[in-house]
């Protein structure tokens, strides 16, 4: 025993702290964003006459030059760097001499962080609601094509109603728009500038907040240094908004893995993203969709992680936040990998509609067309009319059809009540003709239909 | 074995199965939105001409009636009703006949949830933000009576640099706002009404959507029948809301305790709201706020729990959501509760003006000062500045004394680089002057911190 | 906005505070185990001398005497009383004088708690223990009933090779029996008593611990006061353990949905237990599986409280935990509903055997087998096997066949391989033989199954 | 718009589609288990006849060959190669030509992937146990040079009785033992080999799963082979497991940030371990323990995604398991190094033994003992002497004196019912003898620590 623990102790020596300590080898992620935030600091300093011009230039030119060679993969990230700010920060010195030093004026790593961090959530909001729109835009065209596709509507996975498999898409597209919209807000509420809060004082330096601001595409600084340098909702945010995100999609696949079992038949992916098995040649897996299920825990945790992370923190800064950053990379990239991934088997699946149309002539589809029949046109209590269609369906079953494929004779002879009805009602069983009487705003008609098509081409070529 | 088999097979009878499906013992709290939306919807019925006045008439005062008995008290809640909206149709049939059975019409019972939970939701978020408006009043009101009070300014829980303890608060009140803009932004986002989507589909009778929403206070209806009767997005937010908010509380409360600790002393809970100890007659105990600490747990589970019920869903309408109220109902509860105690609590709180300012000069807090005058007024690298720097702290604990107690000839006698600088410097390690100097944008100087107080003022006599 | 401040924090008076602090609304569910805990102090307390044989004979009369009366519904619980051992403490007073002030000697609150709740963990544990138990035997009873019921195995939800009915149920035993082996555990490592821990370092009076332990059917008394005071480890456990168990049921009851959808048809839900709908005849639904489905939200979130509850909370006890209590009883109770009603829906299902037994002639499930005969047989490598059956697969689709039916001549024609494979490969290909092949330990061969059956009922009849 | 599209789609190609679907770049940390597994399986299928001695000696060589290939380093890992499995297995087949196609016979990816992971789990599963006992083992020893330091035994953060530090720290060296049988007992009840489950169903090949399990070091084969191709079970409990533990840990880093606050003083993290700040020389932070908490959040994230991605999933495989693994990997990784950075942090304490001991004097720490002589000696009843001691309580704080202070005289005139009370009263207020006075069972006296120091070291020798 006493000897593990002086291996242990032997072992936990500077090496392993730094490893501990160190953020360089997953913060490097927010190179882009820190010589960005700061060339715009360089730029307000000399502006602001605490630096020179000539120490801005070969500030710029130096931080320029260090984004090429990480892009050209020339620039080695080291542990003992301990984090990217400081890994770009020596490389720079090395490059410039004294006036890398100079960069530092009236900044803190505190700020910096904070910055870097939060222009990468906002970068990565817009290119994940581009993302959102070909996605909306790849459902909006398929439905476009199959407003007049019927498909079981169903509630408790039992088949309740016909729809129409464009108004199902639709429903997607609509999920989608909402997660776009909640993008769209974080982003506005959360789009200003924590550059110039310092450690968590300000500074007695005679900067301009606003002109970095504004380098910066921030619409104003933030308003108060201590809150700054503890907030993280803006974190918090991208990770709550990617979670219902990838719900939704996790309820898309669980549908996409139903449609394409044997037992439904509704679709299938294409071969590029169904997989096959390694033993069994008849077997295509819809691995693609499991997968993107399986994603939800992942973001989910994420969102947890950083809850628990940010519960019970005294202010200000404290070195527990510096776990916030990997949670939000990883959110992020499954996210874009997600929205790419879903929209190209969206666009390549092969629907068949026939399977489809053929499914919805079980469990008797019309039902609640023949309740509302009895309702409006006869008059009858819909307590009555409920224990009529019962008897239809009774009926329907014993011959083995379903109820829209009854003659107006077998309908007339299901209940004595029944006995004169309008020979009309055969039409009003008709599947298609179920689905395009619901008409009602929002209603799976192909009016209906056609209309929501609409609203989403305008909004996708609004925004 | 067997027998405990069969003993359990008998219990799980009707009985228990109702209590398992029932929701009315919780879903109840909806009630007054389940009434709001059924007389909307027989007013749109009635101006549509599908319903007579007489009947809309009669239904209407029915459930008025209805509510003004629940609200005496004089209503029973039966596990028979299974939910809420049974519960008030079956007393309504009961009082005013058939005409009851014709609410019904065009109405299906997943929109009539879906409806009163969006309104609710749509309720309770004005009441939060005019909750949090009143703390982030308190709390400006405090922080204007302490704008020059020196405080510790702490990072890693250790001494960083003086600040006034109305910036501390105020970076509270900024997180409030943020908190209060999330809620604001959801509710604009959310405010459609579901009304008239009936089961999934839409409905074949001529209903006015754009009528009911109006009535109810949504902006219009939602967009598509299928999606909204699977949407809980805007439970999901609340949720998330709240969860960000508690999460705010929970430093605040941290903060309380480890200042009302015998270490801290920085502030005293009033006695109404510090506990005595049953055993220990000496004792206060800051309770409250470690209750409010603790609420956080059961906010982020609640966020938790409603994300792992939509993960997989298919469409539309699963049993599973009946699952979704309990837990918005709890993080509400506990958010409006929590609002209210953190809100007394600090318009109670004894603040030890002395302990803070002492505190001050324990750490050298003005260490940054001293460096950045050196770069400033030296024009020395920050490199030197900072070596200087430490001698000045060795020298100062040496003497037992906090930097800005040195006089200008203990300073000179610090470091060789020192032995002529101008004895402005002393003023330099003023604990308030160095506070003072931090003026740039969102600094903590009491000027600017003055101006946080107007810009709070405002903003609360604008929203 | 001053006037809604100042009703707030009139409102926020000791009514509300009082409120927000007491937790006898929902800790009276510890009534049994307060007063279990109580008796067993008196009696050691009496055992050391340290109150008199008639004071504990007093004691322990008032306490059965409240006992009755809270059974019978005769005790008032008030808010006033803060919690249940307060408002049971307080009507002993009254009832007996002043020994009852003496059962308080040598205790704590925080001892008692403590003792209170992990008497009701282990109290609930062997509940859950025994209804776990019921399940297996009912799982077990209906899987002897179907060790020859083919139905189709799946991968990625598609067919993949045919198994029986049995065996798949069993999977299903395996995973309840190691949930009742994960309670047997926790119950086991946290079977100490914490009486006599007092507030957090023990006590002065000669009491006997081990003495109270044994009363209370503990193992021991607990090693440290100051860790029992702020434990909470037993608490997490059964909250996880509840997790894992949730989640197997949510696994049982998604395939329940799936199989009583019209595309399976599978099974029915017994009449009891599937909802009809109020406005389509025609439907069963699935309600009570959804809903056990929905409880793992619940359950999780139950488990993410308590553990966020806890995290960076310092030594010993702080008000946070008593946020621990809810989330158990809330979990526990789902939990004890959640096994009777699962038991009860399997106990009464209803099994489409014939529709099963079909569904295994779709997807060539017997593919598996004719590469495996090809490389046992015929001794063709595994990669040459696999093509020769994608033929014979791309054969039997020609046909309109499944593999499983396809004649010699028709298997001979498939591929140049097989011209001359011996005709007992038909008998490979039959799907019962496909199953019964599987002898492997653990396989689904019906003797396989069969041994598993015997294993359970003889685990059943010594646990 | 429709650009994007084109583009989303032309960039999601077949590569993209891999890094989605690969697992090599994660799973490939499992490249010894798998190693370790492929052997086992080659020498059973040689001993039960189904390959060749010869082949089973190439495939150990060649096995061999590519783990040392790994570890120096000298293996290519390819996303092309999809997982860990693939990869080895097409550098064998490279190797050793056929043969190496033998290998996979009665196996299938599934039943390979459990067991690796399995093997992983139960790997770690021992590696962690051990550094435990380095973590108790420390604790203990430092708990047995401080049973005589006093430390203010808090709740609430308020000092509530004097303890002693050696105390403090067995209550955590508790902790850390329930979290090593915690360890202990999942490793039992999971100690099950997958190995021949095949893909789902068993396999018709006459292997030996008994002869597979012993070699592995498994107990036995798993029961069934459905149950074995979809448990997660192993891998939650040891995210549990860890969550629990890190959570313990992140109670001690609290601690150890507080106590080395200016404020609290009672102890300094030794210079290796804290981190000075780049602008404030005289600042030494607690980084190392911020950390440590801070990784509560990440390690609660991976069991919250485990438990999400498991929930409702379909029996058998399904993709969505694939997800099961990183953050188990990530779990472990933390708790390693955590437990070895804790110990050496705590190893390495340097101990301010006076300001605690001074700090006892602070808050009245014996007030419960003067309660207790009172009701003991004086055989007054509780209530009467709670009033007497909060009026010593007064004249202590009159007198600017702890109550362990005071002189008789003081004590006798603080209440008339002390006028007469002896003198020995004065030793009941000492401190120490407080302390000390706490020998009941698991009480802090310092003979009772100094038990609890023999009582582990007895069981660290014994574990």
């Amino acid at each position: 025993m006493s000897q593990d623990k002086q291996q242990i102790l032997k072992n936990t020596n500077a090496k392993l702290l730094d490893q501990f300590n160190a953020s360089v080898m997953f913060d490097k992620e927010l190179y882009a964003q820190d010589i960005k935030g700061s060339i715009a600091h360089s730029k307000m300093l000399a502006l602001q006459e605490i630096i020179t011009i000539e120490d801005q230039q070969k500030i710029e030119k130096g931080l320029l030059q260090i984004k090429a060679d990480i892009e050209a993969g020339n620039f080695e990230w080291k542990i003992e760097h301990e984090d990217v700010h400081m890994a770009i920060e020596s490389k720079l010195t090395e490059l410039i001499g004294d006036a890398g030093g100079r960069l530092h004026t009236a900044r803190s790593r505190n700020d910096q962080v904070a910055t870097d961090f939060a222009l990468y959530v906002q970068d990565k909001t817009i290119v994940i609601k581009d993302k959102l729109k070909v996605l909306i835009s790849t459902l909006t065209q398929i439905a476009s094509n199959h407003t007049e596709t019927l498909i079981p509507g169903m509630t408790h996975l039992q088949h309740a109603q016909p729809i129409n498999f464009g108004f199902h898409l639709l429903a997607y597209a609509n999920m989608f728009k909402r997660d776009f919209e909640r993008f769209e807000s974080s982003y506005e509420r959360n789009n200003y500038s924590p550059l110039g809060s310092a450690a968590l004082a300000g500074t007695p330096h005679n900067i301009d907040r606003f002109k970095t601001a504004e380098l910066l595409g921030f619409d104003a600084p933030t308003n108060c240094a201590l809150d700054t340098s503890s907030n993280r909702d803006f974190a918090l945010e991208i990770l709550f908004n990617i979670s219902t995100s990838v719900m939704h999609i996790s309820r898309l696949s669980e549908e996409l893995i139903l449609w394409s079992s044997y037992e439904f038949g509704f679709v299938k992916m294409s071969d590029e993203y169904a997989t096959t098995s390694s033993i069994m040649p008849q077997k295509k897996n819809p691995d693609v969709p499991e997968l993107l299920r399986g994603k939800t825990g992942r973001v989910y945790g994420n969102l947890m992680s950083l809850l628990t992370v940010m519960k019970g923190l005294p202010l200000a800064y404290n070195k527990d936040t510096q776990e916030d950053k990997e949670g939000v990379f990883d959110s992020v990239a499954t996210m874009e990998i997600s929205l790419d991934i879903v929209t190209a088997v969206m666009d390549t699946l092969i629907i068949n509609v026939d399977t489809m149309e053929k499914a919805c002539k079980v469990g008797h589809l019309s039902a609640t067309d023949l309740a509302d029949y009895l309702v409006q046109k006869a008059d009858l209590p819909f307590r009555t009319a409920y224990y009529i269609t019962k008897d239809v369906v009774a009926v329907a079953d014993k011959l083995g059809k379903d109820m829209s494929e009854l003659t107006i004779d077998e309908i007339r002879l299901a209940n004595s009540e029944l006995k004169d009805v309008n020979e009309d009602i055969v039409e009003y069983l008709n599947l298609r003709n179920s689905m395009n009487a619901r008409t009602s705003f929002g209603g799976t008609s192909t009016q209906r239909t056609q209309e929501q098509v609409e609203y989403f081409n305008t909004w996708l070529s609004n925004n």
